[in-house]
């Protein structure tokens, strides 16, 4: 990529150069997945990602069941944080002659294990040679149309609310590149935070009854980190995200693996990103109401990060004072 | 790729290990589109391709603006075989650090002008990073679901069209390779098959009204060479297509420009890909009528190259003899 267009997001501006106006589209570029209204009172969302070996991943590492099975939960979060169930999937792959068999034959078991997990189909996709391993993944889901959850419906004096522990896949990743190093003892502490960096599992089921409750009123996966992701909610619903570090939740021994690490535990769940949980905001009044729709539901757990005002910007609460830190996240782990 | 699985489709191999049948399903893997139905009396059709650079071009001869171009056509061109109707595009790229912005804007603004021409909406995408320029392409269409073509519905005893000349883009493939040794005087012959190796038009329109005739029993657009993509259709709809050499329509210079080369003009009109015309199958009995259909409607010629009979195989009557030349073409242009 040219260096000077290192900060854009090139499908954005090409945006601009396109009609975007067209008939049973209710929204493109701009969201977790573009939103199709074919007929009738369904809505059609989808959504594609590209993942580059040494870019996204790591194969020195990451073994390739559990990368087979990310690769499509990617995807599956960004069909999750729209409210939506997933349908089908187009895959399509471009791969070295240095790949090997039997790791391409565990890769597909791990993808064809999330597929059925969430009971997609694969409905096609191509094959090509290509000097370094790329998966390009496209995935489309199905929701009432009147139940599509956008980033830009939030609205002030809502709360915030995330699906999940925060900082837990960022604090694997960092575990996983200093694994030769690890003391035995800290194995097991370290495995459930490996687990999350390696094998996330998107929150399908829980995006499905946000949407369901009719109380959520923007939502979006966290794939980029907190800071990031909720930034995306503020600028597209033109209101301030008030984050309260102190609400922030975590593994029960992040704090411990970050001594480890000699990371802040806050750092990693603000800026760490590939949690794949949700973040969404939360009609006024409406916020026990939505605790106990979930309890009867058998909904997982959600925790209460903050609250929307008027203004912009993501602004954490942090030992008596307020800093922005909207779009701070990193956009990619990468090899940095 | 392993060396072992290079005949293998790896997709194809891949759809025994997952689910296949699925509501709102009409057909998966296995033609030139998944067909989902969505509700009412609507078909919705999704193509996938990957574009990897030395692979499935070369940028040293192949300009950013019609490379854009065709990078669209590819998948429109899929979208026709249906007999549907372009809607929407989502886009996926690769880009390696040395891409020059003058050349990623020359790229964006032909893949634009594909799309406003044939009327598509850009929904989604991703931009990443990475060491080959790598391009994933997905589009959707719509049509009729009584009205959807596909494969393996073509029966014995029909008559076999194709909607445009064979062998001119791989005349022109070859030409751009040679084109530093052209002499001046050849450039004017070489221009329009050149123009369908860079810059090919997809069928769109053909499509959608043989589709609309309601005649046509089977079709598939041409991108892999005559002999390869028809033989899909007479594997898919069990039986044996029978074509005659003497029938196989060529741009009228196509024979002084295969003298240029020194190649057979039946060998690139049978094995060359990369034609993006459309092969399909007409009722019994129904000939004129299709063609009477077209003349009424402004539609493009077509040509009748010969018939399906019960059996299997692609077989080529020529000079007396019969010759099996199934899947004998080659699958993607490449650089060999």
């Amino acid at each position: 990529m040219p260096a000077h267009w290192s900060e854009l997001d090139l499908i954005k501006r090409f945006t601009g150069s396109c009609r975007i106006d067209k008939k049973q589209l209710i929204k493109g570029i701009g969201d977790d997945c573009a939103v199709l209204h074919p007929a009738g009172d369904e809505a059609w969302v989808l959504t594609t990602d590209m993942l580059v070996d040494t870019v996204h991943f790591d194969t020195s590492w990451h073994p390739a069941f559990e990368l087979g099975r990310k690769c499509l939960a990617v995807n599956l979060s960004d069909i999750a944080a729209m409210g939506a169930t997933p349908h089908s999937v187009m895959l399509s792959v471009a791969l070295p002659d240095t790949v090997e068999a039997d790791w391409l034959e565990q890769w597909l078991q791990g993808l064809a294990s999330m597929i059925d997990e969430f009971n997609c189909a694969l409905i096609g996709g191509d094959t090509v040679r290509g000097a370094q391993l790329t998966i390009s993944i496209t995935a489309l889901g199905t929701i009432a149309k009147n139940r599509v959850i956008l980033r830009s419906t939030a609205g002030p004096g809502e709360t915030i609310f995330v699906s999940g522990y925060l900082g837990s896949a960022a604090a694997g990743l960092l575990l996983c590149r200093d694994k030769a190093t690890l003391p035995a003892a800290d194995e097991q502490l370290a495995a459930p935070f490996i687990k999350r960096h390696l094998d996330p599992s998107p929150d399908v089921f829980c995006g499905s009854l946000l949407a369901r409750s009719g109380l959520v009123t923007a939502m979006q996966d966290l794939s980029d980190g907190l800071a990031t992701d909720l930034a995306h909610i503020a600028e597209q619903s033109h209101l301030a995200a008030i984050v309260d570090a102190q609400r922030l939740p975590g593994h029960p021994d992040l704090a411990q693996v970050c001594r480890l690490l000699e990371r802040s535990p806050i750092d990693l769940q603000v800026a760490g990103g590939d949690d794949y949980h949700l973040v969404f905001t939360v009609k006024r009044g409406a916020e026990q109401e939505l605790v106990d729709y979930l309890a009867r539901h058998d909904g997982p757990p959600i925790y209460k990060i903050g609250r929307t005002e008027p203004g912009s910007g993501v602004h954490l609460l942090h030992g008596g004072e307020s800093t922005d830190i909207a779009f701070r996240g990193f956009q990619h782990h990468g090899n940095d």
